[in-house]
């Protein structure tokens, strides 16, 4: 049985006013988490403990937690196992509230004796009243508190909340969502979930006012029904987005060997996450496309499409990939053609019924954005795509990047006038040496409030996920009692 | 009817000693792509055509290619579509073999005039015996020649060979793969195929004794049974791999605008290639995938796989992906795991059965590489994949850098004994600032001969190709008479 605690409780734990570090010595684990946490730049008082004293990074070290002159909201623990349950003794006395067990060596190594450590540490933990994350996590990361293991995460705070239960994949995600404009309120790595586990987080989440969309990394559960009740009223507040590691026979093994996570069987968890209102994705990529279709992607009001872009045969492909998942591609009417003819010239090699296909350089500025406006102001249609297969013409970079340039300006202007959703296309894999370049489109993407995304397929599965999850939720959303 | 070449007047114009390019006015395509050309470095003489004559990149401008004193072997029309049938007679009177058409307004325009233009095109074709390229096309690609109209293709000739309908789609497949490591003996963007198709060009790279393997990206086919006949008899000789633009009804739709191809229908088209030995892939990037396959990878004994690497949930993760297509993970034995204890250290967090998720950092070199070699040494496995989830750790990049290069030496080492095959996974969107780091592992992959994937999933699906295709030809390779 699972203590539950307060959100308020939660809360300090999830944004800590002061942090201990414990096990800080001259090299390890400890020292290298308190290098990371100061860089990031931790917003209140840093404590490094270690029995032997003395300094670390110009910080006085403590020999115990007791030995701290201030209050302690958040203590991680960096001391091998054998040595943790006397912090958490040491931490119950100082009356700190959250410990991040960061030390690993419990159940997740499979043998008898790490079972035992981690039986002994719930037991620990429910004795004291400490609540513990982890054992083998990362954590907590909040910007708003400025506290991250990575020294180089993004330091603005966002509004998407994350649980992840490995600590890898939550560096993968918050890296790999900060690059397309996906800030975090809080994301938590929670590793074997021995005490604070899946279902309080997600609860945590659901009542945080900060947070606006969740996605979690769950490997294994500990109390399906209680997860399932906890998500169904998560998914009736916020879009949630669920990654499950594990799903085969061989990935579960390789769970329980990596958290100590019992898997569910995969059928059950596809089948009762869809009916409750969950979208499941099956990569950390596609998590990364979720939280940036429901951060930037305003709901287009069907799947009526213009893919329009340069490259033929890029047009073909990404017509291909929208095309089977229901997207459809209305003809433009013949005045819009028209306008389109005449913003491209009489050339030919272009497809200008819609898809559309136009050359790298197409006249005025002007003219270019009157033609976006055009498409997008036809009643014929609910969504745009532009594309840019940034490598796939003749030119090289430095001219490549000049005429992209300008195109990128005019479809991000016309797109802020909101006239319809507008989704960009970075054909990313092929960039090579123009990779500094192509990212600079998609920064720019996002930073006008843009989704930006690395191929046609994924911006269609995404955006088909986000069509589909808002006919679910206007067909009536999940009670969170039934 | 399409008339058919011979090998040697084909291959004359696949490795064209001399060039000429029609339509080099000041300005416009003519222009640009002779600068291409030249800055690429065409081996032979390139001469300039431009009825105004004068000198363009410091080049000698022949009003006529009937003025251009020593023999052309491939010509370039950059003039508009009205003037090509004049260019074509010319040509022919100069006796040269092979017209590249890049002019384009022909039948992919879906006009009458459109198709009128290729119709007399092709019957000029025929009269004159010149072989067109095309038209809306770019042409030869061939690095022995020095012939590519991307000045920063790679310049090293390999052993691949390439035909595709879509020009922008060369240019990404050419860099794409030229990242990893494959060299192509010749690519051809051959576009509305009005005279020169897609079944001559497979018989041209059938018999080509420079072209080991063969990717085709085909939008439509004029003569499926002939098509179908070719492919049959290259597939007997080289592993052929191909991508079917516009494979939908939307994207047949793009695809007859694009190259003015009719595609056929999507069911025919997989279960006819798959049965006669093509290996069909849905993506430019699994296209690039499965080169990199053939190409790099010893064609495992099984599929009985160890994937050893670092991160816990990256690696829950990749036995998902790899188990989902039939590898196994056989636990390793005893002894190995032994090994693999005392090189990790007694630290957990690690998954040492099968899958194997490592610390970043592990012991010394010899102890890392003698690790490899008991594994790969097992009876037991297959194969082994590596994978580097370079982002996917609390250290910013220097650091992870200097970590991860000292693991890819000793990888790189070890699987350069040729003990069992080596894979290597360089998860790679979220590399963000790391990129150009993450891909130096890329190019020491290749460098070594070793297979470099972005992700475990195109891993295994890449690799699940290869081996079905071993499958394939050993119960019998498909008769090129049958």
């Amino acid at each position: 049985m699972t203590a539950v605690g307060s959100f308020e409780e939660l809360d300090r734990a999830m944004t800590p006013a002061s942090l201990a570090i414990a096990g800080v010595g001259q090299t390890g684990m400890g020292r290298l988490f308190l290098s990371r946490v100061v860089q990031y730049g931790f917003k209140g008082p840093v404590y490094p403990l270690h029995p032997a004293g003395g300094e670390a990074l110009g910080l006085k070290v403590y020999p115990n937690v007791n030995d701290v002159p201030g209050p302690v909201d958040y203590v991680v623990s960096c001391v091998s196992a054998p040595r943790v349950p006397q912090l958490i003794v040491d931490c119950a006395t100082k009356g700190v509230r959250a410990v991040c067990v960061f030390t690993a060596g419990y159940s997740e190594t499979g043998t008898a004796e790490g079972r035992q450590l981690e039986e002994d540490l719930v037991r620990l933990a429910r004795a004291t009243g400490v609540r513990v994350i982890g054992p083998n996590c990362m954590g907590v990361f909040c910007p708003k508190a400025g506290l991250s293991v990575a020294s180089d995460a993004p330091r603005e705070q966002g509004r998407v909340g994350l649980i992840c239960q490995s600590g890898g994949n939550a560096m993968y995600l918050i890296r790999a969502a900060g690059d397309r404009g996906i800030r975090f309120s809080k994301a938590v790595s929670y590793g074997n979930a021995c005490d604070l586990d899946e279902t309080e987080l997600l609860e945590y989440f659901t009542q945080d006012g900060e947070t606006d969309m969740v996605a979690a990394y769950v490997e294994g559960v500990k109390d399906g029904r209680r997860f399932l009740g906890a998500v169904k009223r998560l998914a009736a507040e916020k879009p949630f987005v669920v990654l499950k590691g594990g799903h085969t026979a061989a990935g579960t093994g390789a769970a329980a060997s990596h958290t100590g996570a019992l898997a569910g069987s995969d059928s059950v968890w596809d089948s009762l996450l869809e009916q409750i209102g969950a979208i499941r994705v099956h990569t950390l990529d596609e998590m990364v496309d979720m939280m940036v279709t429901f951060q930037f992607m305003p709901v287009p009001g069907g799947r009526r499409l213009v893919v329009f872009g340069v490259g033929g045969g890029a047009t073909v492909l990404t017509t291909d990939d929208c095309s089977a998942l229901g997207f459809t591609f209305p003809p433009l009417p013949a005045d819009v053609r028209q306008e389109l003819h005449e913003a491209v010239g009489g050339d030919a090699g272009n497809i200008l019924g819609n898809p559309v296909d136009i050359p790298p350089m197409v006249g005025t500025n002007e003219g270019y954005q009157r033609l976006l406006r055009r498409m997008l102001g036809w009643d014929g249609v609910d969504l745009l795509l532009y594309q840019l297969p940034f490598r796939g013409i003749m030119l090289k970079v430095p001219l490549a990047h000049m005429i992209f340039g300008s195109q990128m300006a005019n479809v991000v202007r016309v797109a802020g006038e909101g006239i319809k959703p507008v989704a960009v296309v970075i054909h990313y894999l092929a960039t090579g040496e123009g990779w500094r370049e192509a990212s600079t489109y998609v920064r720019q993407a996002w930073e006008s409030g843009l989704p930006a995304y690395y191929s046609a397929a994924s911006a269609a599965r995404a955006i088909d996920r986000l069509l589909r999850y808002h006919e679910r939720m206007r067909t009536g959303p999940p009670s969170p009692d039934g």
